[in-house]
């Protein structure tokens, strides 16, 4: 009967109660002590995906998961009064928002730590298009981290294995439960993560669509609030935009292809529109929540662009984490190009985004990471039979699997908004490297 | 991805789904033979007891629970077309059936193969009231139990550890982690183990009140209706009656004072009432799905009591087990007894089944088995204040805490039926020793 606790819990759970803070820590300090078995963890995570959790459990699992282990903190910056940001993206396929926004804010002014993942089932991964440029770590100590978001003011590194280690293991249970779908356990893992990293102000970029984990704006909608209130009983300022993932969301998909186009979009030689839009709304609200006054926040972007200052800030990145000016110079695609074709005449009115990231990961695998697909022909494209819809570099792939993912119709499709819904917090929250206030 | 299947099933569950027979083989085999996880286990029955399983998902899981370890027969009995019967009590206070209605039944020409349980909570446990009998033992080998059930036609033992092992490990699996009441698993449970047992045919007495597991009458008969129909599945014949837990069954509440109770009952010294009216209709369920016609039912049960024949039966089966006629017919309660009083005059309105089933469990632990508590003023009995409620034999539990078990207020209770419901399986099924037909 020593569980009696336990079992409580799960009772309460299974019957659609809630679980006070003491408990949700007990559990997880437990779990990661081996004093709590596993199954019993696994129960919860299954009750939790079916019956829910409110934002006060929310807040409890995420404040023990963030004392399993490390917090990092920028004393340097935070004596200064400035706002270190952290930006997120739930994951998606063309995705290469980060590469550019992270030097692009720190150009602006505001210091990004920003803490990556890899590539998971068909969606990219920031930390792999990164080490795509030869040299490149992304294994940085707590330590050289830290000095790097002081120093430079911006870093992109892997997770430390030291930092919410209740997340790495309650994730992997997660995974092999079917538990991973509920919005109180994605959004306690995301904001746990960004806490320990020591984020002072947080964008969440919730993708929603048939090429992201959320299939739905509403869905997409219901974490983003969950996200941002919950950053908010943290002290913290968020963000966060819902935005489509029909579609792949930049021109490139691979790897080290989306850090040419990180590359060429920084240094001006070429910025997809849509791209484009993306990158400025998630900068702008990276500037807002680290405290760029509003009429500040579109002309610093546009003048750090202009002025190559966040192409110089890439630069230093890199630099800083192994790799060099000549090497960010030098990146190009890489691979024999064949052309995927239109099969007829038309409008393009859906890009299949998983099959397109899937193909692009294989392309990889056979290629290398200067391999993959560069869509040219977007949806809502006029096209005619015979019509480049995109290049394929690299082979394992042919090029009409790749132009299979790609529908065209007799009517242009309705236009649907990039960015869908945006929630800011409503007040402005007071920074803070303490936990909940 | 090994598991790939077994997270798609917990998926397919969380969401309400149903899996097929397949995958709960496959599933209860992994569970035996480790090659399924606990904690994917734990994650299913939170899965199962939030979004229930259906009746041919409980019949998959109950074969496949069956088929993990051995399974009984009688040859010697059906190859003369003789069914044996067993009878599963869901745990009461005070119920002493089990003692009596098995060599009842067995006097009356329809063998019994009883496999029963350990106390569990407030609730008494047949192999404990038996085992008080000294020299009695309970842990038969399977060879030894079928050869006393086709010897002398009736016998009960506690279940080998050879059958059913899948159900011991799910159980214990599901006390841990608060998945213990779903209806399916509960049914699967008890159904495994009598098909496993070799009966042809079962009758089920669940209890409904506060003294029980199954708090209402409406739960019970869904339990019953489950059951009986699970049964038929398997091609057993099966009863199924929602008897009262209100207050305790018999009089006597205890082990070894349960013991004395049946002996005063088979030999005619003493009937309680309403202990006498549970028996009558748990034995002619009994006969009715042995085989007896209709008509002969209750002729039979009278003149196996009235002969002697009986009581001869349940001498019978304590010799066949370890014991002798002399201990049978010198059992008595043993303990200083002292008397439980009524505060007030009126009529005794409720009797706290919960506290007299513990209290009864720490007057054993402290005076051995033959301590406990005899009911001496039934629910609906007026009483005057300092008339007697309950006799304590034993030391360890205040006469005054026993009282405090009993209600007495100013108007007599509305009756309530000791049997409140009965399910019968609708068509004669055929007995069968294979499984599901």
């Amino acid at each position: 009967m020593q569980d009696g606790w336990l079992r409580r819990a799960l009772e309460v759970k299974r019957d659609g109660g809630a679980l006070d803070d003491a408990t949700w820590t007990r559990i997880i300090d437990g779990y990661v002590d081996g004093s709590v078995e596993e199954a019993c963890v696994a129960a919860l995570a299954m009750a939790v995906a079916i019956r829910g959790m409110d934002l006060a459990e929310i807040a409890a699992l995420t404040e023990a998961m963030v004392r399993s282990g490390d917090v990092l903190a920028y004393p340097r910056l935070s004596e200064r009064g400035v706002r270190v940001v952290d930006k997120h993206s739930s994951g998606g396929v063309g995705d290469t928002v980060s590469l550019v926004a992270v030097p692009l804010a720190a150009a602006c002014g505001v210091p990004v730590a920003k803490l990556s993942g890899r590539a998971l089932g068909h969606t990219g991964g920031t930390l792999d298009k990164l080490e795509a440029i030869p040299g490149v770590r992304t294994d940085l100590s707590p330590a050289a981290f830290v000095a790097q978001v002081e120093g430079i003011g911006c870093a992109i590194a892997a997770q430390s294995a030291r930092l919410v280690p209740a997340d790495r293991q309650l994730y992997a249970l997660r995974d092999r439960t079917g538990t991973v779908p509920s919005t109180g356990l994605i959004a306690s893992s995301i904001v746990s993560k960004k806490i320990a990293g020591g984020a002072d102000a947080i964008v969440f970029d919730v993708k929603a669509g048939r090429g992201a984990f959320m299939r739905t704006v509403e869905d997409a909608l219901a974490l983003s609030e969950t996200l941002v209130r919950l950053a908010a009983r943290f002290g913290r300022r968020a963000s966060a935009l819902v935005s489509d993932m029909e579609e792949p969301l930049g021109a490139a998909v691979g790897t080290g292809i989306e850090a040419v186009e990180a590359r060429d979009f920084l240094r001006g030689d070429d910025r997809d529109p849509r791209l484009a839009e993306a990158i400025f709304a998630v900068v702008h609200e990276m500037l807002r929540v680290g405290g760029v006054a509003d009429e500040e926040i579109a002309p610093r972007t546009l003048d750090a662009l202009g002025s190559g200052a966040a192409y110089e800030r890439f630069v230093q990145l890199v630099e800083a984490q192994g790799g060099s000016r000549t090497t960010v110079d030098e990146l190009s695609v890489d691979g024999r190009r064949t052309s995927a074709l239109a099969g007829r005449s038309g409008f393009v009115t859906a890009i299949d985004a998983v099959a397109i990231g899937e193909q692009a990961r294989e392309l990889v695998a056979a290629g290398g990471p200067f391999a993959g697909i560069r869509i040219t022909a977007r949806v809502g494209t006029p096209v005619r039979a015979g019509e480049v819809l995109a290049e394929c570099i690299g082979d394992g792939v042919p090029a009409a699997t790749i132009a299979a993912a790609f529908t065209v119709g007799d009517a242009a499709p309705a236009a649907r908004p990039l960015v869908a819904k945006m929630v800011r917090d409503a007040q402005a929250a007071v920074p803070s490297n303490g936990l909940r206030s």
